[in-house]
C-alpha cells in the first residue's frame, strides 16, 4: 500500500486457530459461547467486531490461505503450495529452483495398502532416525533429495538440482483404505520430476520394509519458493511472529516475519512478547489448540482451549498495544470435526475504532458488530488506519 | 449504465463534508448524536439508511476520491490530480495538453526553511497581487507559465506549451521546517517539464524575496484534464451543482455538472434550488463547515454546523424532490481533528425506498438501516432506481 507510513504505534494480532464453531445440539451453544472468557468478552465491549470469510464465502480455507488473507494477500492469487511452508517451517534454507514437499511417515499393509495415514503419530525421535536412514540410504540420479524431520509423522522432501518442476501431483491419497498413489506430471517439463520422485518413494519403500509401525512415505504438496512481496514492502511494517507450530512458523517468515522465541505456550509466548515489544511494530501470535481440539471432535477441549487463552490474555492487555486484534483463520467447529467455511469472530479494539454494541465474543454476537461480515483481505487496512500508519488517499 | 432513462423526476444529492464522527470520551455521543436535528431525524424516519465506504474500508479518502465514488466513478481507477482540480474550481479553461498544479503562497526563513505553509493564510486580496506580481516578471523559455489567484493563501499554476508533462514531484514537503523539494521528474518525457518548473520556482523566490509574509510559493498535484466521462453521458442526467468552496464547483465541473450561483451559506444554496428547480433534474449541494470545524478539532463547532444544515433543510423538504440523499465524502471526526476511514452515515427518501427501522440520523443508527455497510459507488444506482430512471435490466 503506498498509503503506509512507518511509526512507533504497535498492532498485535492473535490468531486463534480455528476459533469459530457451531452449536452443540444438547445446549444450543457454540465452543466460544460455551467457553467462561471474561476478558475476551471484556475486549469485545472496547472493540469493533464482526465476521470474518477469510477466502469467500462457502469455501472452506486450509491453513495457509486463512492466515494470507489475514495478512492481506489474497489467498486465490498467492496458492503457496504445503511443500515450502512446512519446509520453511524448520528453517530449509531453500533456493528458487529448489523443490519442497510436505511428507507423512504412513503405516501401510502387506498388500500396500494404507492403515494409517500418521503410523499412530510415531514420536519425533523415531521420525529423525527415519530421515537419517533414508538420507543414507536412498539415491536416485538427476536430484539431490533430502527428508527433514519436522514433528512426529511429518517431515519435509526437498529436491536440488537442474531442470526440476514442481507441476506433480500428490502421491498420499489423504485417506487410509487404498494404496499410495503414483505421482503424475502435471506438465511435460515435469516428467523428469515426477520419475525421479516416483524412485525415490520406490527405494523409501524398500529402505522402510522392515520398520513398525511407519513402514512408508507419503508425499504431497510439491511446491516450489514463492515470488510474494513481504509485509515490510507493502506495509513498512516491521514484523515479528510469536508461533510455535512449524507450520506457522514458515509461513510467517515467508512474508518477512522476524520468527521471535514463542516458548511452549500461549503465557510464554505473551511473554516474549514483553520481551521483544520494543524492537518490532506488529506482532502476529499464533495459538494453535483450539483447531486441533476442534478438529479431533473434542467440543469440551475446545471450549477449554479458549479459556487457556482467556487466562493467559490480562497479560497481553497490560502492554495496552495500540491496535489489538482477535480473530481466527477459519472455523474448526467440533461438531463437523474439521475446518469449515462459517465465517470468523473478529474484534479490533483501540483508540480509534468507534466499538459497537456488541459485549460478547461468540459467532451470534459478532454478527451484530459494526464492521458486520467482510472479507480478510481488509484486515490489515483496518489495522494500519487505527494505527493511524496510514496516509489520506487522494488530494 | 445502459440502462439510464430520462424522465422529469428529480433527484438532490446533499453532501455534509466529514459528516461521520467518532464518540466524544466523555458522553460517548459523536458530533451527529450531539446535534439537535429534529429534520435530519425525520428524514431518517422516512429513509432507507446505511454507512457508505467511499474508497475502501480503512482508507481514509481526501474529498476528491470521497466525492467520485460518490457521483458513480470508481475512485482508484479516476486518480484525479489535485491541480487539474483546484484550476476547474477557478473557471480556467484548460486545453487537454495544458498542465495544472496547486500552489500555496508560503513564508521560508533566511536559510530556506518553510515556517508557515499558508503564510498566515494571506488575504485573496493580497494573493491577486501577488500572482499579478509572478505573471508580469517570472518568464521561463519552453512554456507559458500563469499563476491565478484562488483563495486566501491558494493558487493554481497553469503551464501551457509543447511536450509537457504532469509525471512531476511536488516541491511542497506538506510540512513545515524543512525546505522546499526540488521537482523531480518521474519519467523521461517529464525531463523538460522538471526543468521548466524548477526555474520557475527559482524565478519566484527571487521576485517574492522582499515581500512578507509570503515570500515563496509550494507547488504539488501536477495533472492533466483526466479522460472522465460525464454524468449525462453515464445517466442521461441533466446535473447542476450548488457548491460554495472552489474545489468541489471544479470536481463537478469536470464530471459535466452545470455550476449553479450558491450564494454565502446553506440557506442560499437552498434557494438557488428552488431557483433552478426546473431546469436540471439532478443537484449536488455541497455543505463545508462540518469538515472544516472537524479538521479544527472542534467537536462543538462541528455539532452547531450540523444544526446549521438542519435548520436550512424545511424550505429543501418543501420542494419534495423524488429523491432525496444525504450523506457524507468521509468522517472527520473531531477527536481526530483530520479525515478518518470510519464508514459514513447515508439516508435515501423516496417514495420507493422501503424505510427501514433507523429513527435517528447517527453512525450507530444507520448501522442498523436497511442498506447496511456499502461502497459508495453503489449510491448513483440506488438514487436512479428510486428516481424510476433505470430500465429492467435483460429479459
Amino acid at each position: 500500500m503506498k498509503l503506509s507510513l512507518t511509526s512507533p504505534s504497535k498492532i498485535v494480532l492473535l490468531v486463534i486457530d480455528g476459533l469459530g464453531g457451531l452449536p452443540r445440539p444438547e445446549t444450543g451453544k457454540t465452543e466460544l459461547e460455551s467457553a467462561k472468557k471474561t476478558n475476551l468478552n471484556q475486549i469485545a465491549k472496547e472493540s469493533i467486531c464482526g465476521l470474518i470469510d477469510t477466502v469467500s464465502p462457502g469455501i472452506t480455507p486450509g491453513s495457509t490461505p486463512g492466515h494470507l488473507a489475514i495478512f492481506g494477500y489474497d489467498p486465490i492469487k498467492y496458492d503457496i503450495g504445503r511443500g515450502i511452508v512446512e519446509a520453511l517451517g524448520i528453517d530449509l534454507d531453500l533456493k528458487p529452483n529448489d523443490i519442497a514437499a510436505r511428507g507423512n511417515f504412513c503405516t501401510i499393509d502387506n498388500k500396500g495398502i494404507i492403515t494409517d495415514r500418521r503410523a499412530g503419530r510415531i514420536s519425533t525421535e523415531k521420525n529423525a532416525e527415519l530421515c537419517q536412514l533414508l538420507n543414507k540410504e536412498v539415491a536416485v540420479a538427476g536430484a539431490r533429495i533430502v527428508t527433514t524431520t519436522v514433528k512426529e509423522h511429518r517431515f519435509a522432501l526437498t529436491l536440488h538440482g537442474k531442470g526440476l518442476s514442481p507441476e506433480l501431483t500428490n502421491s498420499d491419497p489423504q485417506q487410509a483404505g487404498v494404496a499410495p498413489q503414483k505421482i503424475e506430471a502435471l506438465s511435460s517439463q515435469a516428467q523428469l520430476t515426477a520419475g525421479i520422485v516416483n524412485e525415490f518413494i520406490s527405494q523409501a519403500h524398500k529402505c522402510l520394509k522392515s520398520e513398525s509401525p511407519a513402514n512408508m512415505v507419503l508425499l504431497r504438496g510439491f511446491s516450489q519458493h514463492p515470488n510474494i512481496p513481504t509485509m515490510s514492502k507493502i506495509y513498512r511494517l516491521k514484523p515479528a511472529a510469536i508461533a510455535i507450530y512449524p507450520m506457522y512458523r514458515g509461513l510467517a517468515r515467508l512474508i518477512g516475519m522476524q520468527i521471535l522465541p514463542p516458548g511452549s505456550n500461549i503465557t510464554t509466548q505473551i511473554e516474549s512478547l514483553h520481551r521483544y515489544y520494543e524492537d518490532y511494530d506488529f506482532f502476529f501470535i499464533h495459538f494453535k489448540a483450539t483447531d486441533s481440539r476442534g478438529e479431533d471432535g473434542n467440543f469440551e477441549a475446545k471450549v477449554q482451549a479458549i479459556e487457556e487463552v482467556d487466562n493467559a490474555l490480562p497479560n497481553l492487555l497490560a502492554l495496552n498495544p495500540d491496535v489489538l486484534i482477535i480473530t481466527g483463520d477459519h472455523s474448526t467447529p467440533a461438531t463437523l470435526a474439521g475446518h469449515s467455511w462459517h465465517p470468523v469472530p473478529f474484534m479490533l479494539k483501540s483508540r480509534w475504532c468507534f466499538p459497537d454494541k456488541v459485549k460478547m465474543f461468540s459467532e451470534r454476537d459478532c454478527l451484530e458488530g459494526g464492521l458486520g461480515r467482510f472479507p480478510a483481505t481488509e484486515v490489515m487496512s483496518l489495522a494500519m488506519a487505527n494505527a493511524l500508519k496510514l496516509n489520506k488517499f487522494g488530494a
